[in-house]
Formats: C-alpha cells, structure tokens, sequence
C-alpha cells in the first residue's frame, strides 16, 4: 500500500495536459488559456471621453468661461473639424475626443444657453478624458496558462480575440462493473441495486471540466468487461468503478492486465478507497475505484479532480484544505489516512457518526470531509482540524 | 437614486421562480429541486455483507470455531438455500446475507481448508452486514427545495429516479446597444470599439445557471432597438447594456417605456453602475445596465445573480461578503456605495490604485469587490473591510 500522497503523485505521472484547440471566445470561459494571446488594438482606440460634457481646450477651462458650441460628438461618431479657442464640442461618453480639445468639462457643471455655454461650477483637475491605450495597447499579452474567468472573456473581447487556445477538454469514461447493477430508471432483481457510482461522478467530473460518458455497465465476466473498455478506446481517462472482489477474482485487475495495462500501483492506504488501481492502458489512463459508493465519490474528489485540472492545464496545487474547530470528541485513526464525512458550519466541524461507505444519505448531507492523517492520535472537542470541502 | 438594497429587493421583486421541468437524473447537478422526490426502494434492499468472508450464525462464533462452507453468495447472485448449524457461505462485499446467517467473519479472520474454515483471529464486535434500508427506506423523501450536487445525483440514482423535477433555467437574452459596437473578429472603423460586455456577462451569466442568448447589437435608434426587443419576447429577463446617454436621449428609456416597459426605479446609488434601469416588460423582466465594461460586470454580480438564483428557485440568501485587512490607507467614499475593484491574497485586501469603470485589464486582475458604504469614512492600513469575491 502506497499513501495518499503517493499515488497523487503517481497518478498525475500517468497523465499529461491534453492538446490545444480553439474555441469560440463564447465558450472560453472556465477554460484554461494555453498560449498567450495578444491585443490587436488598442483599448480605448482613441482618446474617448469619460463622461457627458463638453470638450474644450484644457487651458481656457476657468470659473465663468464661455465657449461656443460648434458640433457634437457621440459614441461611434466622432466630430471631424478641429476645435479651436473659445470653442467646445458637446461630446457624450465613449465618443472620441476632437482634435484641438484637451479636457471634457462634465455637463452638471455649465449652463448652456443655444449655443453658448458658460462654466458655472470650477471643474475638478480629471481631464475626464480615458486616453488612448489606457486600458491596454496593441500587442499586449494575457499570458498562459491562465484559467479564464468571465471578466477575462470580456477582456479577450475587448481585445478582439474571437477564437481562444485552450486545452481540450479530457475525455473520461465511467464503467460500472457488477452483476448486481441496473441502471436507473429500470426494474432490478430480488438481488440488484441501482447503478448510482457513475451518475454521482459524472456530475463531479463535469464539475471539474471534463467531458463524461456512461458506458454500458459491465457484467461479472471477461467478455463483458472487454466490451465495456472496447468502447472507451479513444478516451483520456477510463475509470472503472468496482469489480475488484467478483468471486475470489479483481476481475477489473485481471482483464485490464489481459488488456495489457501497465499497472502504476494498487491498493492506496486511506480510508474509504483502499483498493484504488491505476496505470496506463494504450493511450489511455486507467483508474479502478472502488464500488461502495462513497468510497467512488471521495476518490473522485481526492484523486479524479487533480487529474482532470492536470489534464486541463491547471498548474499543480496543493489540495486545498481548510481548518475548522472539532464540536465533539474523536477516536484515533488507524493505519490508513481517513477521510471522514463531516459537516462544516460557522468555523465548527462535526462528523457523521455513521461512516459506512455505503451510504449515500450520510455524504449527501456532508460539506466536508475531515482528513485524519495515519495513526492519527485521539482528538478532543475544541482541537482544530484540517477538512476538504465537498 | 435608491440604494443598492432598496435594488435588489425591487429586482427580486420583479421576478419569480420558473415553472418546474422533468430532468433526466444525468443533467439533474447544479439544479434545484423542486418537489421533493421519494425512494422507490430499500438501500440495500435486502441485508447485505459489508465485507469479503464468511456468513455464519452469531452466536457460533468464537475463537478456533469450524464451519463448513455450503455455497456462495456474491453480489447479484444471493445463495438460495438456508444456513442451518455449523454451516457457512462464502459472502462478498455487498451480497445479500443468506437466511439463517446473521454474522460476517471476514476472510482475514479465517483459515480454509477445502470445505472447512476455522477462526483464527477472534472476529470483533461488527457483523459486518448492512442492514436492510440502512442507507434509506422505501418512501424516504429528499426535501425540495434543494441545490442538488453530485451526492445528491447518486443518491437519486440509488433512490431509482431516472426524472427530477426542478426549476427550469431563466432564458436571458443581451442586448447591447451603440453605433461604436463591432461584434469580436469583426473590423472596428475608426470611431469603433469591440463589444465585450455581452460576452463577458454571457460567461457570468451562464455559470449562475441562466440560458443566455447574445442577441444582435442595436444600433443608437428607435428601429434598431425595437428589433433586438422583439428577438427577445419569449425570454424571461432581458438585459440591455448601454444606451442610457446618446447624444441628449437615454433611448433604451423612451424606447422600453415605447413597448410598455413599468419601470421600477432608475438610479441606483453605487459606483460604478448609477444609471441602473429595471420593470417588467410583458411577461419578461427588464434590467438596464450601463454601458461601461466594468459597471455592467459589477452590476451581473450585485443584481443579476440574485435574480438568477432566485429563478432558479435558490432559497434568498444574503450577500455572502468576506472580511480582509487592507493593505494601505484609502480615502473617504462619497454619497454612493462604491464597488472597488480590489485583490485579495492570504486575508489581505489591495485596492486597484486605478478604479475607471473602462478598465476590463483591471478587472481581470481583480479577484474581489471591496464594498464601501455610502460616505464611508477614510480607512487605515490594518483596517477590516468587506468584499465581494468575483
């Protein structure tokens, strides 16, 4: 058995960021840049006014000045003469600002009588004018890799950058192996239960930017296990979910083997996930999970979600723990790292007493899972503990 | 002007939640339930091994105890027969437990000889079985209504609910208005800019759970703008941005108020965004923002998103504002609530030394809104203030 901390390490060994592809500026966002892209024009392209008022010569600007009103200047519109003394140009914000003209005196503070204005409030020292390039220039970089939030889409707008590199999104299929499994919707057995793993990670994956498909659930048998990974050929990542105890067989570890997986490691020391498996399968990754529910979901959010942000481009982060105060006493943990259901609220964590991870009811409720390292000692209601939030 | 709370209550006001709509299970996460939903079974349905090992009667086991193994049951395949005296069944993890059996030694706690095992470890208190409805019993509801994630996903997959009932998304339609638009990887003429804020709130938009249709940009006049109005009649919020200050007309004003736009308030004390417009518009909502990049973003922050959650059928929640120290001396805020755009890191808050309203490189670099209140006083380097995470 390998750590927690080792088979992170060993798992993101196995993949690689996947390959660059361009995607319309609209579907960019929470995409991660792969190359750095470049203003082709300066923001804004033209000294434009901040503000509705009335351009004029910087130097005429005093208390009770008058200036004659020789044109207007709109958003998109620009006055095409030049101003000269003693003149203004009724200017709107965004338009450019004319030629001849240095300051915008903002319309609150003049009276205007026809064309005639006069400067009845002393107007503060802003120009009230956005200079050429004050935002960026041309050739101005957003640099990769950089994961793209809504303000940078509209940034990448601004630049007019219609088509963005970003890494592809992975590609990951979810197996389900057991006799015992039929899918939802359908009518099980006196013996069967809902296949539920696969919809719960699904979602999960998706959350953490994968593209997810739902393969057929695989039997307890050779021929149907081949089927399930005979359509998971082209795929990033295959993961299955259970399988590992069929009979006194892994029959997950024995047919990946047959199909020439070269195993990375097998059973991790943590609890739920003990038997989590993973290694190379052709170009592909292969992750075996375990089949108890919970079990599959803590490993997704544990193992699948670096994987996948790897995958993606991310650059690599420490999991990103969070503290809280423990509401009650806790037993010492064993061997294995623990990673306990547990509901945060208000800086307070408290742990589900029922940890089986079997039931769904109990993660669902959870906000939290509480990590307790190896052989960690009893812990006391006050101590603080580190948690991951689910 | 009103204040921004005085807003939000009057855009929350003017909408409602969607009607509820049929999900597939698989499309299910990140939505709201909206009637509470039943299990349609046992989890397990039947009591189930926890473990790999042996099933046995209680009250024989002990230590140096010999059992006789009379079949198998693994999971999907429960042994048919019934456990009599110093009989065994070989049992798998998540197996149903064969009539007369109510104990699970597990494998490690055993030695096997052909037909025989006997105990070698004294098994502990467990029984090793999960009992029937554990997890969750027949007619067992999950509460609506309820932010469903990926836990909850496999629940309702375990649950057997192929359907979910939820809020449909709200549909949002942007229009964005002015002759200096040119749409991305178009050429802007001389007096042109790119239009960005569309895409910029599409992405925002779309990750609070809205449907958003970028519709085609109107141009400065009454015909123009009509036409993007009647593209968006079967929406259920519209959203124009700009066009409050061309040439001496807020035309997105006369005209809205033309196709008998109610409006419930104008002006909106805040910077940036003071000229903030919304009512009811037929059966859409109506927000107008103002057309500079960084107002329309702030506004999606403080205003849409309460809309959009509360669509969607969210539970109205408060402003969820965060506390840091800031870094530096700020000056005294004015009449208006101020939106600052400012970077957080490790608890300590630094505020842009540039705050134009035109500045999407500035936003972009921003992972936070510091919130000053109206004629907030000066704030020192140590300080505590309230942000806005973005």
């Amino acid at each position: 058995m390998i750590s927690v901390s080792e088979a992170r390490a060993a798992l993101l060994r196995l993949i690689s960021v996947t390959e660059i592809e361009q995607v319309p500026l609209a579907e960019a966002n929470g995409r991660v840049l792969a190359q750095p892209v470049s203003a082709v024009r300066d923001q804004p392209p033209f000294s434009a006014s901040a503000m509705d008022g009335y351009a004029v010569k910087r130097d005429e600007v005093e208390l009770h000045a008058m200036f004659q009103v020789i044109g207007e200047a709109a958003a998109g519109h620009r006055f095409e003469g030049r101003l000269k003394a003693g003149q203004a140009v009724r200017i709107f914000t965004g338009a450019p600002v004319p030629d001849g003209a240095d300051f915008v005196v903002i319309q609150e503070d003049v009276d205007r009588k026809k064309d005639l204005i006069t400067i009845l409030d002393q107007p503060g020292a802003s120009d009230n004018i956005r200079p050429r390039g004050g935002d960026f220039t041309i050739g101005q970089t957003v640099n990769a890799p950089r994961l793209l939030r809504p303000s940078d889409v509209a940034l990448l707008a601004a630049m007019n950058i219609p088509k963005v590199p970003v890494y592809r999104r992975p590609v990951v299929a979810l197996i389900s192996t057991g006799d015992e499994l039929v899918m939802p919707g359908g009518t099980p057995g006196p013996d069967q239960i809902i296949a539920s793993n696969t919809f719960g990670l699904k979602a999960m994956l998706e959350e953490f930017g994968a593209e997810v498909r739902i393969l057929p659930i695989a039997k307890d048998s050779d021929t149907s296990l081949k089927m399930a990974f005979s359509l998971a050929r082209d795929v990033d990542l295959v993961v299955t979910i259970g399988g590992a105890s069929v009979g006194d067989h892994d029959l997950v570890a024995k047919v990946s083997a047959d199909l020439g997986m070269e195993r990375s490691f097998y059973k991790v020391a943590m609890r739920p996930g003990k038997p989590l498996m993973a290694g190379r399968m052709g170009k592909a990754t292969m992750v075996g999970l375990p089949g108890n529910p919970v079990s599959a979901m803590v490993c997704g959010h544990i193992f699948l979600r670096p994987m996948i942000q790897s995958m993606l481009g991310y650059e690599a982060q420490e999991e990103s723990l969070q503290t809280a105060t423990l509401t009650h006493d806790l037993a010492a943990n064993g061997p294995r790292e623990h990673y306990m259901r547990a509901t945060v609220a208000a800086g307070e964590i408290t742990v589900s007493p029922r940890q089986d991870s079997a039931l769904l009811t109990i993660l669902a409720d959870a906000n939290a899972l509480l990590v307790l390292p190896p052989h960690a000692p009893a812990q006391r209601c006050g101590d603080t503990l580190h948690y991951l939030p689910i």
